[in-house]
């Protein structure tokens, strides 16, 4: 895959948006806490969402308009999930929608509307109008920053990625911002993303491109059996590029979907480093595996076994807890071919174990913000990756005193 | 179910078994590491075993052996888990079945063999030899809380648990003692759980009534897809009461299976108060789930969800959690349709969330060491139990600390 160098903007780098977080007073006091992001005209956009079957009411209207294809803004809020909040929360989240379409004088069927927060709250509505009203007041081409904070719930740091590329002679923009700092596994506090795009696109292909990107960025983060009420991916084409219509067919196809790719990847990347009391951000691999889906499935339970999670917090290469978890992941293994490194330090080699001087080296492996650990099944060519995070005290913490 | 009174005794208060704990130096100084269990006569066993994909060679070798239907002794240790060790390590475990037979001047064939502790050290044979020869010398009717402490690794307390019942005017013991103290759920420390009836039961019966009774105990606390390399469960009946022998045909069949399930149960539970950092034992139960499948699936994600589990620590009522955790289980859920308890106390009604007036009250349900969690998903008959902890500082204190 291609490498994009990064640049400033985040939603508002592409062309034809314009964004802004202001203080509503949903829940929060001082701080940003809704966010509006607009594109000048009616823009192509495609969408993922949350597979829980107990879907908040924002995601359930968003699912039933972006069936078009067509959007022109997006309304989102902090503090309040609008989840399991029945008809009346229904009702809500399309009269938050309206708010923003009355105030950016548009059709309120091209508004989608988020929310992120605290599960069975009702949202302030006479504060959701005030604040849609400010925010529409508020958009301007600089206002990435202040819709990256707004967003934000347990987040410590706001996340945001650009690129630039060329599409037929144009420069082509992709950024994006997201919010997510929930342990990611075994559960992850809501997903909220959003990325931008200047390009001609169509709105079916658009829709293609990014379950390719999400499924090799954010889903390598996020399990799909594991989302919570509220979870959304949505990607806006605003075309003010002007390069010929992006489908599967054009030439620079791939070099786009691989654009878009490194924007999900390298916010996927943000949220497991922003996880709740995260120390370490780890990259395990597994290769060697019978099949893709072995090593999906084998990645996933290393990456979420509490057990493993705590050994790297302690800076102990526990192979053995690693390769429990390959066990009772339901992938095929061999421990007698199995080969587990921490970082290039074989700890486990085919029934034997590194020699004891090989701890301190390991345990320096460890000692990084950021290390790998790969299992090598030897068992076949099946490969994956998934990005996660060490469990720490804080962990606990910060979830034991998150109040209802 | 019948309800039955608990009596002392562990694994020796049934008729025709001897047990013991010594120090056989393995991997601890200083503390018994190594037990062992002997019936006077070769007695009918039936065993359970992990399910996972990487088994220790005790495993093997008594998947093996207890096909027969009849084994004499178990010999135990902790410390070392003797699995990953390839054709050595089945050697030893091999080996150290032969030691305690020798010893106790029985067929090797019938001796069974567990590990519990490192996975991927080698177990130092002359150190089990010494140790079994002790350990055959030592074997008594009062052995049982010896043999108890033994097989310990982080477990901080002892867990044996008897019965007393009357089968065919005969006076029947079962008694059981187990180890493990793991996070049950998503992972566990290796289990192991040693039962003995003094019962005539036939082999193949006694395989059922083991199924069975594990079905509702230890896998109820213990989700077989994330099992150890080392787990497992040996039941063994001498046949000392002298009643007639107990088949499904039997009249007092049931009878015998309840006190059964009664005694791993009551084992289980002892493992979920021992669990690692637990501070809480809470009972999820699941009803009107559409299937007991779904009841299922709910009440395990449920149990296993570290936001979930963080906010039990916390003495937070945070059903959104709960109710997510449900939504990404599979099982078949509307929101619109759960309710929610925590003890007495409804904190989620069909949509309606409970007064603020109620915290107070929820909170102390949750203050108790042990409470309730029911959801209610009315949408049919279907209902499940399971038994699970809270999830603390000191959890990841310890699995941060345990060094390989």
């Amino acid at each position: 895959m291609k490498t994009f160098e990064c640049i400033e903007g985040g939603v508002t780098a592409a062309q034809g948006f314009r964004a802004c977080g202001v203080a509503a007073g949903i829940k929060y006091q001082n701080r940003k806490d809704m966010a509006l992001l607009a594109a000048d005209v009616p823009a192509a956009v495609a969408a993922v969402y949350t597979t829980n079957k107990v879907a908040a009411a924002p995601v359930q209207i968003d699912r039933e308009r972006t069936r078009s294809g067509r959007a022109q803004a997006v309304i989102v809020n902090s503090g309040c999930a609008n989840a399991c909040t029945g008809e009346t929360g229904m009702a809500n989240a399309r009269e938050m929608a309206r708010f923003a379409a009355v105030a950016l004088g548009i059709d309120e069927q091209l508004v989608l509307v988020c929310s992120t927060g605290v599960i069975g709250a009702h949202l302030p509505m006479e504060r959701v109008a005030a604040g849609a009203k400010l925010a529409a007041a508020a958009l301007s081409r600089e206002g990435s920053d202040d819709a990256a904070h707004a967003i934000m719930t347990t987040d410590t740091v706001d996340k945001q990625v650009a690129v630039e590329l060329e599409i037929d002679g144009k420069t082509v923009c992709i950024g994006g911002m997201c919010k997510g700092s929930g342990m990611i596994e075994p559960n992850m506090a809501t997903m909220l993303g959003f990325i931008t795009t200047d390009a001609v696109v169509h709105p079916k292909a658009l829709d293609q491109a990014l379950r390719e990107a999400v499924d090799v960025s954010f889903n390598r983060v996020v399990v799909d059996g594991d989302r919570s009420t509220n979870d959304t991916v949505i990607l806006m084409a605003s075309g003010a590029a002007g390069n010929q219509m992006l489908t599967p067919y054009h030439s620079q196809w791939q070099y786009f979907v691989d654009a878009l790719t490194t924007v999900c990847l390298e916010l996927g990347k943000k949220m497991v480093l922003d996880g709740e009391g995260a120390t370490k951000f780890v990259t395990v691999r597994v290769k060697g595996a019978r099949t893709d889906e072995d090593a999906q499935i084998a990645a996933r339970a290393v990456s979420k076994s509490a057990l493993v999670k705590t050994s790297w917090f302690g800076l102990d290469p526990n192979w053995g807890r690693v390769i429990a978890a390959v066990g009772y992941s339901g992938a095929d293994v061999d421990d007698q071919k199995t080969q587990i490194y921490y970082g290039d330090i074989c700890a486990y080699d085919q029934g034997r174990v590194a020699d004891k001087a090989l701890l301190q080296a390991m345990q320096d492996v460890m000692r990084k913000r950021a290390f790998d650990v790969t299992v090598d099944l030897n068992l076949g060519d099946g490969e994956d990756t998934v990005y996660t995070c060490d469990f720490s005290y804080d962990y606990v913490k910060i979830n034991a005193e998150y109040t209802t």
